[in-house]
């Protein structure tokens, strides 16, 4: 993969956010690592070497096979799948349906998977067992939301002993958008050559229907927001305006583990802005931080703009509007954002019908870090209690000795 | 690159056509070629033998600059690019904007490239010079028309001393997919295992608009009716009905040059189809064959099915009207066309409404192999006469001694 050059970076304490990067080629061939005017090149090794480590996890919610088989193909061999999933019950267990795409896929590609389902009564209990019960609402089951589902996946990925965490919906029609995810992923985890690092995607545009005709659009309804207001948050320190940030909302987007499992995710769609907050939070210099060997170290934030169209279903304007005011909540009610900042978030709000004057925005709900969870204990509740925990490994069907993702002797210790 | 395998195909003399294989992975990582439980891999080294030896022609007719872009940035990096242009020139040039995006993406991506217009006076000249005053209409240029264009990318390619050339339309909105065709290309090239083989693609689904909202359609417009033919044609000669071709309108295709240098193209949009046509006149054995090197080989012709929807503008219905009567035309006017199937199509064009009773479908034009030209000649021509001809190289930027894709001291002699 070769990307454009980021020559530009903003900096808040260990946090350094990288201009965005565009995607000059999708595949550079047998070219090895290297600089050349204006781009670097990513080898084929090099790529490979992060993707052996590297965990896709996908949350999932009522997709059809057709398009969860097609995301399946799109992630490279090397990655390890971790299928997390919120569908429906009822009338059909779609899960299952799932969860035998799934087992084929791997059968077919000799590959190694996980799958649960968030609404497993067993995967309450174990969280509720490996220390986690603010993940468990009031009906004693995992809440519902797709920061919780992330969650899940980390915790899954953790357990793995790989070095890599990545996202990628399931809910996408171009699986070679997906392969570029991937690709850009282990792209920028290489580059950013830190043990606590993040890279985030920018698509290149979204098709949408507009008028009975298709409009490719440059940005999303809600990112435009998201990415102003994050934007706004770093201007009122540094005293300069700025557009570093492009990335606020980014569904798609991958991490170091050491770094993931220091992060407080929130819940619901307030998790990937909120992903911002907690950096700036935890390293931005402001607040003591909790972990001095990564303040001596540093925090890249690396961000790329792929080339495939973004293109999913259409989840509607509730569902937007949602997501933006859940992205004003967490930078509102940060302990690191300023009074000023605060008060133009109420001001906006109120303007947008979002909130009544005289009101505060409410509060999302934010976990504790993934690092902090019993890993074995997690394990042995899922292994003994979620009907729905499932691993499958297809080498075995290649004559390999089964071996499957997880193996309990060798489940990390909590690094937290 | 993972494929599903193979395991049936029809025979027609030296021609023996694959049921359709669908992609399971796009990126089989670090495996080696193999074989598992109904599935082949492809190793990256060896999809990287052939894409160092293939050249990708993308015909070209005002596509956008972001478009354009897209579509080369999914070519991989050791493929060499031909652009065929029919672009517009008023208002304004469109094809030196075209020019400029593609000089601008070698020297990003360190890459070369060839470029030139269909419709430039000194390309015609050259052709004829070359001996194929076939190509040159009234007016004194090359002719309009996809498949001419197709044949300039292929005598382009012809003098790079190339092994492989695969064709990819510059209207497609997802890099990914373009990517994923070539992959698919050196997949295919690779297992055929033939100097004369042929790889044409099915694409997964066609995203339409209906009624305001997006459908993935399976089939295109046109080109069921096309493959019905072709079957037809096939299963007079045997007795059993089949459904073994899926892919004749197949755009996206790729071949062997020693292959293409025997075949006749046919002009517009009746290339495709009719490369078919030309494989069972030439390599059936129903007509003596000019080519007994090849009868004593084989002619493996493999389709694929990908995983990406081919995602393009809509050119509209007069557009595929035309192409379904095209394909219609030259399967009727084939000298192996058997009677029985000549006459069904005569009634099925006039039922239609695109034959009036008692009338027989138009000829489509068809030329000589591009292994007839002298390719010398033709280079000379376009060195001296073609103001659009273009040779990019983006290595010399890096420092590399400037190597042009084309050199005249080693243009290959014809094979014909």
């Amino acid at each position: 993969m070769r990307l454009a050059d980021s020559f530009r970076s903003e900096r808040f304490g260990a946090v350094r956010i990288h201009e965005l990067q565009r995607v000059i080629e999708l595949d550079s061939g047998a070219l090895g690592d290297g600089f050349s005017a204006g781009s670097r090149v990513v080898s084929f090794e090099a790529l490979r070497a992060v993707e052996s480590q590297m965990v896709i996890v996908v949350p999932c919610m009522n997709e059809s096979r057709s398009v969860i088989e097609g995301v399946l193909s799109g992630i490279p061999h090397d990655c390890l799948i971790v299928l997390v999933s919120n569908s429906d019950k009822l009338p059909v267990d779609r899960y299952e349906i799932e969860a035998q795409t799934l087992e084929q896929f791997c059968r077919l590609a000799g590959r190694s998977a996980i799958s649960v389902h968030q609404k497993d009564p067993g995967l309450a209990a174990a969280f509720k067992a490996a220390g986690m019960e603010e993940l468990i609402g009031e009906d004693g089951l995992v809440r519902a939301g797709k920061g919780e589902a992330m969650l899940i996946g980390m915790a899954l990925a953790a357990m793995t002993g790989r070095r890599y965490l990545g996202y990628v919906d399931a809910d996408n029609y171009v699986p070679g958008a997906v392969h570029e995810y991937c690709k850009a992923y282990a792209a920028g985890l290489h580059l950013a050559e830190s043990p606590y690092s993040m890279v985030r995607i920018s698509w290149h545009s979204k098709p949408k229907l507009r008028d009975g005709r298709l409009f490719f659009s440059r940005r999303g309804r809600s990112s435009e927001i998201t990415n102003e207001w994050l934007n706004r948050f770093l201007a009122e320190y540094s005293g300069f305006g700025t557009e570093v940030i492009a990335t606020g909302n980014a569904g798609e987007h991958a991490m170091t583990l050491d770094l993931g499992l220091k992060l407080r995710l929130a819940g619901g769609f307030a998790v990937e802005p909120y992903e911002y907050m907690d950096l700036f939070e935890q390293f931005g210099g402001i607040l003591e931080s909790a972990s001095p060997d990564v303040m001596a170290s540093s925090v890249p934030v690396l961000q790329i703009e792929t080339r495939n169209p973004h293109f999913h279903d259409n989840k509607g304007e509730e569902h937007v509007q949602g997501m933006r005011m859940q992205a004003l909540n967490v930078v509102y009610h940060s302990p690191v954002t300023l009074p000023s900042v605060r008060q133009a978030i109420i001001d906006f709000m109120v303007a947008q019908g979002a909130l009544e004057a005289g009101q505060e925005p409410p509060r999302e709900r934010v976990y504790p870090p993934v690092g902090s969870l019993d890993l074995e204990l997690l394990y042995d509740g899922l292994d003994a209690e979620a009907l729905s925990f499932r691993q499958f490994d297809g080498r075995a069907s290649a004559g390999y000795t089964a071996a499957p993702p997880i193996e309990r002797h060798s489940i990390p210790r909590p690094r937290v």
